[in-house]
């Protein structure tokens, strides 16, 4: 049974990766707090990104066939640019170099997939179908430091001859996406006021920006298919449905699949304009490199997120 | 008179740069140790780009109405990347987190350029004609940390509403270049042989790769320009001569200029393929906003970094 160390196994697309990858893999689950239950084939090991000489002892010791680097810091999670870039950066030379230290004792070239972001394309003047080659402009820090962790991820498949391929996840949501992002943030409310017999209003912001938005289970099928592919060290392959959908169609879905009348109210608050508001990308060149083909329709992915929040407020 | 502060400004570029802006400017220039002497318009003070608070009064007390960030660690400098990252990203996040600082309290937003690098464009699979809007393929770890303070000076002056233009100089030599790039490394060995009856051989490795050169002089003089012209924040520009040369023609009029016959003779220890092959700029967006023109020709520059080192043998 082939090996595979998963960073970030505790996060969101890490829980529904390891689940898909289970069945066919022995797996080391990296995770920065020690909350998880091992299970048959899946082994979690708590530890820091940021301590090297860690990760060149787990990578000596279990010698993974298969690497793919999830752990980073999330858009919303710190204000501190610095951690974001340690974190997002530094963690990730960490990895690579630790890799190299393994490789240099004794031939070690394990396939190594780095999750990157559509966030590294941010402004651009070309938002609605973009491609591979299309120039970088960051919004955030988050956007700042994947330009940074998915460059290096380049520079290290030449300069270290790692076999690093680099995926861009445009956004993707469903169960277990913690709150913070719109569908987790509306979800929850919504299930929330389905459960308060004096609520029933929905305060919201600007709904105008449109996204890529894929289910989370489609986007771990395409990495657990880059994973398992031929690709050539340094290539990055954009994952995204290939379409766009407004905030406000999608809260009007969630609205519908609502089990009481919930009223919009518009809170001039939250009313910000968007960083960014539009990101469509392009997939063409994933699709055609793997086969990948979205299956979850995106009303699915609500009602499914919706039920995940029911079960919540349990 | 208006103030600046110079970064970096005891390196190559950052000296030549002093002596261009002297005239016409009351000058800061930030040193990472306390060697140069002060003159009339110039102040040295030396500190840690790594210190913010530090960052922060500085600009506080001085209040420059334009800055220029040299500082960085050269390509040749560090084997260590995590320093690399440190000084070449951190350091500039500190510096326009310093800047903010001091917007916070009082309105102030000073004409910011940052001096990336044509090392952000590495490996790129067009290399004769590299335009701004070109993909980033970082051939080494300061390309890197290039691209991510580039992009960073990009997002910070969407994000932080700082006024950044971000230059990418291409290679540029001349007086004053400290040995570990090419033209420096030739010159100073022929003056030596020049020097030493017994010699008469200059050891060479792999002379195919193809730069685009510009005089030192010549490039400060476009970063004197761009400080006084106003640009959109966020914006790059290539600088550069937007002609390409080999390493073989460099040092084959080197050799004409020198002042005894020189053989060479190819070190096969030195013969490792580049890892860039060509790199050539399109100078055409700078040319066209602010009317620069390269007035040095090559054969200048090389007589005159000769010279330079005649002078470092006396």
């Amino acid at each position: 049974m082939a090996k595979i160390l998963v960073t970030g196994a505790n996060g969101f697309a890490g829980q529904h990766l390891i689940k898909l990858l289970a069945p066919d893999y022995k797996i080391i689950g990296l995770i920065n707090k020690s909350n998880l239950q091992n299970s048959n084939n899946v082994q979690y090991i708590s530890g820091n990104i940021l301590d090297q000489g860690f990760l060149t002892d787990l990578i000596s010791k279990f010698q993974p066939d298969k690497i793919i680097h999830l752990a980073a810091i999330a858009p919303t999670w710190s204000p501190d640019p610095e951690n974001i870039f340690k974190i997002n950066l530094i963690g990730t030379l960490n990895l690579y170099q630790a890799v190299d230290n393994v490789n240099r004792q004794s031939m070690y070239i394990p396939k190594i997939v780095f999750i990157s972001s559509a966030e590294v394309y941010g402004k651009t003047p070309n938002p609605e179908k973009i491609t591979e080659e299309n120039p970088f402009f960051p919004a955030n820090y988050y956007g700042t430091s994947k330009v940074a962790s998915d460059r290096l991820s380049y520079q290290m498949s030449q300069s270290s001859k790692l076999n690093i391929t680099i995926v861009r996840p445009f956004n993707h949501t469903g169960p277990g996406q913690m709150k913070g992002f719109f569908v987790p943030d509306m979800a929850s409310q919504i299930v929330e006021i389905e459960n308060d017999q004096e609520k029933s209003e929905l305060q919201v912001g600007n709904l105008q920006s449109i996204r890529d938005i894929s289910d989370v289970r489609d986007i771990v099928e395409g990495y657990k298919l880059i994973l398992e592919k031929d690709t050539e060290p340094g290539e990055a392959f954009n994952l995204c449905s290939g379409s766009g959908i407004s905030m406000k169609d999608i809260l009007g879905k969630l609205l519908k699949m609502a089990k009481k009348e919930i009223k919009i109210v518009e809170d001039p608050s939250r009313m910000r304009a968007s960083e960014v508001p539009i990101t469509v990308g392009d997939n063409s060149l994933f699709k055609e490199r793997t086969g990948w083909e979205p299956k979850i329709p995106i009303d699915q992915t609500l009602e499914d997120t919706l039920e995940y929040w029911r079960g919540q407020h349990v």
